[in-house]
């Protein structure tokens, strides 16, 4: 997902951890670790491996700008409902969602 | 990246961390984390944040399967070369690309 024009404060790396964790949650996944970093002079990356894959956020705040991406492999798992968690939380007054099938085998 | 039927040993973490490192170098970019977890019975995950973007790769050893992400956000990093280095390391007989190109504005 891209998201443009966010109001919630995508330069705020411990807010992002918890948005992250709650769309995790929500979706009913499980973190199994989770990393951040905040860039100098600005801009931040989350990640959480999950048990079903990943989910991560890089941001430009200069942009209010962020790139998330919600990849699980359980069918169990739905990213809509991580989706709407982040989309809820960070308020972007546009988006864009690319949707990609990957299978192994 | 998908990667199917990899020759390369896909459930072992530290090669794995190798192969992806190797792919930043190579990329010119800079790793700023890495972090991996082994999954039990079977299964790794790597993720390394980047000074620009992330790279990471999930495995499924059962399959012979890995998903690998390389999200790179300057145009002076070729996410070419860094696939390059994996596909050489990790020997699958085929794969698919998928190609994403994603706007701060």
């Amino acid at each position: 997902m891209d998201l443009y024009g966010c109001k919630g404060n995508v330069n705020d790396a411990e807010f992002l951890v918890g948005v992250l964790e709650k769309a995790a949650k929500k979706m009913g996944s499980t973190v199994v670790k989770t990393i951040w970093h905040k860039f100098s002079p600005t801009g931040t990356t989350v990640i959480l491996i999950l048990a079903e894959t990943h989910i991560s956020i890089h941001t430009w705040p200069e942009y209010k700008y962020a790139a998330l991406d919600i990849f699980v492999c359980s069918e169990d798992i739905d990213p809509e409902e991580g989706w709407k968690v982040v989309k809820f939380a960070l308020e972007p007054t546009s988006f864009k969602v690319h949707r990609l099938v990957r299978n192994v085998k």
